[in-house]
C-alpha cells in the first residue's frame, strides 16, 4: 500500500464488513410484514441493509448528516466547464447563506449540513456551518502534471476523515451523505472512473454543468490526453487520486473510510461523490456493505463506477446537480425504510391471512 | 355522456385546466435558481407543475391527504389472486390499527390518512380514520356479468367525490394521494386498461400480489374472456367502470374528478389507482394538468395506462404494494420540489456567475 498517511492506515485497519450474520433474520422480519413478498421493492433492500449495518432488527436514523466538500481544479484552465471557476467560491458562499438546493433539501429532511473548504481558490470568514480544511487553493492542472503532491493527497484524505470523526464524536451519526462543489470536477471524476474501470473517455464523458457538443468532445479529449500522460495503475486508488483527483474528492474518500470504520451508513451522490467512493473502495473493499448509491446521475461515467462496485442507485430523478442533492433525497428514503422495519405489523400481529 | 349521476355531471362542469398562463414565469423562476439549467430533473418539472396548479410562483403543501379506498371483487371467485378474499377486510383492520405500510409512510411524511370502505365484504365498527361509504359487499364476478349496476357505479363515483369534498371543505387539501385495497383488483384494473388502451391481456397481465406462472396465464385468460364477453366501448369510461370495475376503483375515480374540480394536485399510485385515473381521464380529459403519476409499478399494464395519459412516473422503487404507498412517497418529493421553488436563491440573489 503506497504512501498512505498513518491516520488513514489506522482507519483502514478499523474497517470491518457489517454484521452479515444478521441478514437472514432481517430478511425474515421484512418478509413477515403485512404485504406480498418483496412488494416494497428497494425499500425492503434498504431496510435489510440498515439492519445489517446497525446490527439491529429495529434500525433507525436519529442523526442524519451531510457534508459538502468544495475545491477548485487546475484542469478548469483547459476550458472543460460551462461555468467560470470563480463559481466554486460563490457557491460556497451560497451554501453558507442557505440558498442552494442542498440547503433546501437538507432543511426539508432534517439533515445536518456542513460545508468543508478543502481547496477553494477563495478565502472565507468563519461561519457556523463552515469547516476550514483547505489544503491548497485548488489542484494543479492534471492535463500536464499531478493534481497534488503525495503529501497534499495524504493531507486531504486525513482532513476528510477528521471532519467525519469530529462530528461523529460529538454525537453519533447514523447516516452520512457526501456531496461536493468544484467547477471542472466532473472532468476529474470521469478521468478517475475511466482509469479504474477501463471505460473510454469518448463513451463516458458527460456534459457536467452543461457544455455543448463541441465542449463535450473537447472535454473527452482532455481526459484521454491526461490518461495517456499519467498511465495510472487501475488498482492504486491513492496514486490515481494524487494524479487526477481533487481536494474535495480526496475529502469525500477520507470521510467514506472514516464512516465505514465507525459502522455508519454512507450515501454517495452523483458522479464526483461516486468517483471518490470508488477510490475508497479500491483502498479498502470492506467498505462495500456500508455504501448506498444515492441516485442515478445523468453523468454517464457514474454508471460505470456503480457497476464496478456492484451498487444499484436508489432514485433516478434525472438529476445532475451534485452538492449532495441526490444523497439527501435518498437519506429520507432510507429513513422511511427503517420506519417500515420498525413500525409495520407482521401477518401474525395484524391477524392477516397469508399467501395461499 | 351516458348515465352519469347528477353530482358527477356537476363536478365535471366545474373542472377547468390549471393556470397554464403562469407556466412561462414558473419556468423562468426555476431556470434562474443557482444550478445549471434543468439540473434538478424531475424536481424542476414538479415545481413548475405545482406552480401552475396553485397559480402561485411560491407553491406549497400545507395539507397533504391520502385516501385508501377498499372494496371486494366478485372476480376473486375465478382464483386470480395469491391471497384469499378475506384479506381485504383484514387489511382494512390493519390500516385502522396503523400497522400497514401506508400508515408508516404517511406518518413519516406528515400525510393525513383516511380509509374508505367502498365495498368490503365485512363490517367495521366506527373508527376515527374510517369513512363508511359501502355501496355493496363486493362487486359481482365480471367474468360472467356486469360488476355493478349503473346505479351502484353512479353511487360509488358520488361517494368517492363526496369523501374528497367533505375533507377539503373542512380544511383545503393541497395534494391528495389515492390508494386502494381489494383482493383481485389488479385483475379488474388490468381489464380496464386493456379495454381502454387496446393492449392485450397476455402482454399486460402482471402477478398482482404474487401468482405463479400458471396463475399468471390463468389470470390473463380470465381477463381476455371478460373482454370478449363485455366488448366494452374503449371511450366510455362509465360503461367500462360498471362492467369491469370495483367500488374502490370507482371511489378513486370520483375523488380524482372532485379534486381536479377544486384545483387540487392528485397523485396516482400503482396499477389500480392509475386505472381509476384513466377512467376519470376518459370522463374528462381536462383533469390532465392536475395529475401526477406517483410511481412506476412493477405491474405491466400500468405503463400502458400512463402512456395513454402522457404521464411519466416520479419514482421507480420496484414497488407493487398499492395502498397508496407509491403516491405517499411521491407526495414528499413534490413537497421538496415546492420548497426548492420557494426557498432556493437565484443567481442574482446569491451573486453567482452564470453559464458562459
Amino acid at each position: 500500500m503506497p504512501l498512505l498517511p498513518d491516520a488513514i492506515r489506522d482507519l483502514i485497519m478499523d474497517i470491518a464488513p457489517p454484521a452479515e450474520e444478521l441478514r437472514p433474520d432481517a430478511q425474515t422480519k421484512i418478509d413477515n410484514k403485512t404485504k406480498p413478498l418483496g412488494a416494497l421493492g428497494k425499500l425492503e433492500d434498504l431496510a435489510v441493509q440498515m439492519s445489517v449495518i446497525q446490527n439491529d432488527l429495529n434500525p433507525g436514523l436519529r442523526r442524519k448528516a451531510l457534508f459538502v466538500f468544495a475545491g477548485d481544479h487546475g484542469i478548469a484552465e483547459e476550458g472543460v466547464s460551462a461555468f467560470p471557476a470563480e463559481v466554486t467560491g460563490q457557491m460556497v458562499a451560497n451554501f453558507l447563506a442557505g440558498g442552494a438546493a442542498i440547503n433546501v433539501i437538507c432543511r426539508h429532511h432534517g439533515i445536518d449540513i456542513k460545508v468543508v473548504d478543502m481547496g477553494v481558490n477563495a478565502d472565507f470568514d468563519d461561519h457556523p456551518i463552515l469547516l476550514q480544511r483547505k489544503v491548497r487553493k485548488g489542484t494543479r492542472n492534471f492535463a500536464v502534471q499531478n493534481a497534488m503532491t503525495a503529501d497534499e493527497a495524504a493531507q486531504a484524505l486525513e482532513n476528510g476523515a477528521a471532519v467525519f470523526q469530529e462530528a461523529n464524536r460529538k454525537e453519533k451519526i447514523d447516516i452520512v451523505g457526501l456531496g461536493e462543489m468544484g467547477i471542472a470536477n466532473t472532468t476529474s471524476a470521469t478521468a478517475i472512473i475511466c482509469a479504474v474501470t477501463g471505460v473510454s473517455p469518448v463513451e463516458a464523458t458527460g456534459r457536467g454543468t452543461g457544455v455543448d457538443d463541441k465542449g463535450l468532445a473537447h472535454k473527452a479529449k482532455v481526459i484521454q490526453k491526461a490518461l495517456d500522460f499519467h498511465k495510472p495503475d487501475p488498482t492504486d486508488g491513492f496514486d490515481i487520486l494524487q494524479r487526477m483527483g481533487g481536494f474535495e474528492i480526496a475529502g469525500i474518500t477520507g470521510a467514506v473510510l472514516a464512516a465505514a470504520a465507525q459502522g455508519t451508513a454512507v450515501v454517495l451522490d452523483g458522479v464526483i461523490s461516486t468517483a471518490a467512493g470508488l477510490i475508497a473502495y479500491l483502498i479498502n473493499p470492506d467498505i462495500h456493505g456500508y455504501l448506498i448509491a444515492g441516485h442515478r446521475s445523468v453523468e454517464i461515467s457514474q454508471s460505470a463506477a456503480l457497476k464496478h462496485m456492484r451498487l444499484e442507485p436508489v432514485i433516478d430523478f434525472g438529476m445532475r446537480l451534485g452538492e449532495g442533492t441526490g444523497a439527501a433525497m435518498t437519506i429520507d428514503v432510507v429513513d422511511a425504510s427503517c420506519r417500515i422495519m420498525r413500525e409495520m405489523a407482521s401477518f401474525d400481529e395484524a391477524e392477516v391471512s397469508q399467501q395461499t
